[in-house]
């Protein structure tokens, strides 16, 4: 990488990048307030790693929301890669309590993949639940899913991570914070964080407001489950900036780091990064990025959503990628993705998303067409 | 409830729906030949019980088709709470002869929510074998799914009511009509009938012709499914008029009763009515409720369909309640329905519905409006 | 049948086929270019055999491209009617080496119906390997799906050719082309070829290059799957018209032959020729024409695709027969079908199949008006 000579994107790129990095330098030319940080990898070795705008320093870290799922999925592989964790078992075989009302056939796999039927509970779990290692898991437990596991899907927009979160407690005797921490972040260097640390605390940013326009004029469509599932999430935590929810790091949403940090956690996982081998196999890759399912999500009420094991996987509205290639965006434009084919891993934060929300438009074609310059 | 003092709505209606009985009262003002019944059980007592129009009085008794299925979820759930019947068993535990052509491994749960690819025999069914309890099921049983059963769904119209029938008599030793009559509308004094008996013929109002547009300039579409389904249906029976049907009592189309009847019916089976238990328990409740399938419907050729155990759960079109409520509309504008969330149990019946058919709008705007309204 | 005395159109057609011949007459009319085949049977009976334009005559032979696997569907089921194939068998049970990457549980049902995920291998198949009964299928059992098998179905363009050729190896020892050519074309005289033999060498035709509009004005649409399954299909075999491709006679893509063949290959499956018993009872008839699956194809990223074993089926830009219809269109235009209801057997091929591909639209409206003009 050299370093970059434009006039307000800083950092250091590729030069098989640089008129990447002008039209990114544009992009801040034109709005003054975007504030961004991307970064890339390429094979293992970093080619794009730079930032800009007034709202984001080169180490500010920041809640990227869901974009912290991709956190789960590689820890579940890590699991699968050791052997210890099976798609293909039912959950109750690791966490007998999840057998009840009717959920006693339901696989890691279905589970994992948003097919279970758990994207709430009744009634609605509270934040205090929710921001635990094992209340809202509990509850959760007891539940009859929305829909008959495995005849459907929808987002567990929040209630994923704290599945995840027990599940591998459940295998591991550590919660998913303590596995990711000890056996990820740790020891490949990695700049997020599951919980920031106090110590890291005059790092932050906080996430800003999305400016929403002055009239939608969209048709209102109705959702059953959208209402109930979304609803316990008031005022009382905001996600991304409220100190409970950062320092907690709940692993479905509030994770806090940098796009350097969500690049490298994936180069370690898939590319390898510092010329040691990738921490998973060519064969887990495979496994945890296979597309599970896609079609109608019962809970965003949206058509063409796909998801492999936690990840997403690209589609018509999230086209990062190949075929093989998944990762996870956020609720307010942050994105991360990697491409097994291309040997790319990619991540975009962004201190003020673009309106209704979901990965940032240009981070999406910034990774494909990233991974289609660099491996061609 | 107190007596209703509007012009041309009568009946009683709990104080806190004064407002609602007067836009009701305006729906009769503006169009002079609407009648319809309302009715509206919060738990398990009476909110609303009112009717209007030329067509419909204080006890006309009317066929609300596919309404009728409602009996059928009903039947099945109690046969569930005594433990009498399981939805993850072969069908063909239950009725051996059922095994043939490739069904063998069809469950009760799939057969029960349109999966099991038997929405017509072929060459298709007459009215004198659907108009029989073993007639019609006898000639399914021995057919060929139209599509491999659990890798699609559409709706059975008529179908679904023979097939509950025969199941619900190889269980029991008694028919549907039986089962239900016996152990559910007597015991809880329901004021609707599969099968209306003489001396109550002098209730029974005629549902009266939609009228159609001069001219439909929706496009055509194919189904291949659609025209061999409901070809049989043709004039020699009259489904909501015809003596035969209304004698026999289709199960999947032609009982009769009032909005009263139907809406007590829910009530009885989930929040109990005059101070009993209702004679489902919560986990069965749940149980029958679940959303088994939502799509596409390879019979209506349409989109967002969803089905529970027999009953339909809310879509986009039919907004009637929250995730957890289910219920079935008519082809002819009524609609019963039930949300266990909010304890509201609601029936509507109409004798001359909007074209072009299936739940009357105002119906299952009406429906979610008293769900939220009284449960706040 | 009697001789056509049509302008344009020549051959044979049954009297009640006149006023449609004189409408095949008149698209010949209008298009000088426009060159077909066109052939039928009902109930065994040749009722239509007739050509025209100045590319394709009498005994031209043609490759129909995709209509070919109308070959692979029919010698599976002369496999299932032998008992020498079981659709719900593991493909492993047959093929141990396919057990490989995650596919151990895959059936030959989902293996047939494109729901095995192996549109394309990793790194993709050349042509030399898709053109050896054995190269792409070992790669192809040895790769993982680009989809969790069973949760959804993509177009398997060319890989159901190798996939269905190994697979009739495994079972009879034979190649897919040998086991077509021994048992079903030579003992019933059916003028269509896995292989074109050299000395029908001077009736072949060739495929014309469709005409594109000046400009499309369709919205461009992202399909991470399409690119990396059709990337391989390059320059350098032209499988219509390449001396390679049609030599070899790939399953999924380049038989060779007449519409008159084509129709009889179905009549003779279905519904017998010259007066002897159909190949296939009507149980396996119904059995491999059964709909697996329907709804978004991953390959193609279009919506309600719906597949029977190997065939297609009948879908609203498709509807070339009854629910019970099966069959196959071709990319550049030709169509074979079937509809055992109406016992009509069908086939259209044309040299300049009209943009942008697929059954000719006249083909498939054609298909399905002989079937119901002949049956009522």
């Amino acid at each position: 990488m050299q370093h970059l000579t434009t006039t307000r994107l800083r950092g250091h790129a590729d030069t098989r990048l640089e008129e990447v990095a002008g039209r990114l330098d544009g992009l801040l030319a034109a709005d003054p307030d975007l504030s961004f940080q991307v970064a890339a990898f390429h094979e293992g070795r970093p080619v794009l790693d730079a930032w800009g705008g007034p709202h984001l320093a080169e180490d500010s870290v920041i809640v990227p929301y869901s974009v912290t799922k991709n956190a789960i999925g590689l820890s579940i592989g890590l699991l699968i890669e050791r052997g210890e964790l099976d798609l293909d078992e039912r959950v109750a075989t690791y966490w007998p309590e999840f057998a009840a009302k009717g959920k006693q056939f339901v696989t890691v796999r279905q589970l994992l993949s948003h097919q279970a039927g758990l994207p709430q509970a009744s009634p609605a779990l509270t934040w205090d639940e929710l921001l635990d290692h094992h209340a809202a898991a509990g509850r959760l437990a007891a539940s009859r899913p929305f829909w008959h596991p495995g005849s459907a899907f929808g987002y567990h927009a929040i209630t994923i991570g704290n599945l995840g979160d027990e599940l591998v407690f459940r295998v591991t005797g550590r919660t998913l914070h303590e596995f990711y921490e000890q056996e990820i972040r740790v020891p490949h260097g990695i700049d997020f964080f599951l919980g920031l640390p106090a110590d890291l605390e005059d790092r932050r940013a906080d996430v800003l407001p999305m400016i929403r326009p002055v009239s939608d004029t969209s048709a209102p469509t109705f959702s059953a489950l959208g209402p109930v599932v979304f609803g316990s999430m008031g005022g009382d935590v905001d996600l991304g900036n409220s100190r409970r929810s950062w320092e907690y790091g709940h692993p479905a949403g509030s994770g806090t780091g940098t796009a350097r940090g969500l690049a490298r956690l994936f180069a370690a996982a898939v590319t390898g990064v510092d010329g040691a081998d990738p921490f998973l196999s060519a064969d887990t890759v495979a496994e945890i990025g296979q597309q599970q399912i896609r079609g109608y999500d019962e809970v965003l009420h949206q058509q063409d959503r796909a998801h492999a094991i936690v990840f997403q996987k690209p589609s018509q509205q999230l086209a990062f990628g190949g075929p093989r290639s998944f990762g996870h965006d956020g609720a307010a434009g942050a994105l991360a993705c990697v491409d097994p084919d291309t040997g790319l891993a990619f991540a975009w934060t962004v201190a003020r998303g673009p309106w209704p929300g979901g990965a940032d438009p240009r981070a999406v074609a910034l990774a494909r067409e990233l991974g289609i310059l660099l491996s061609s």
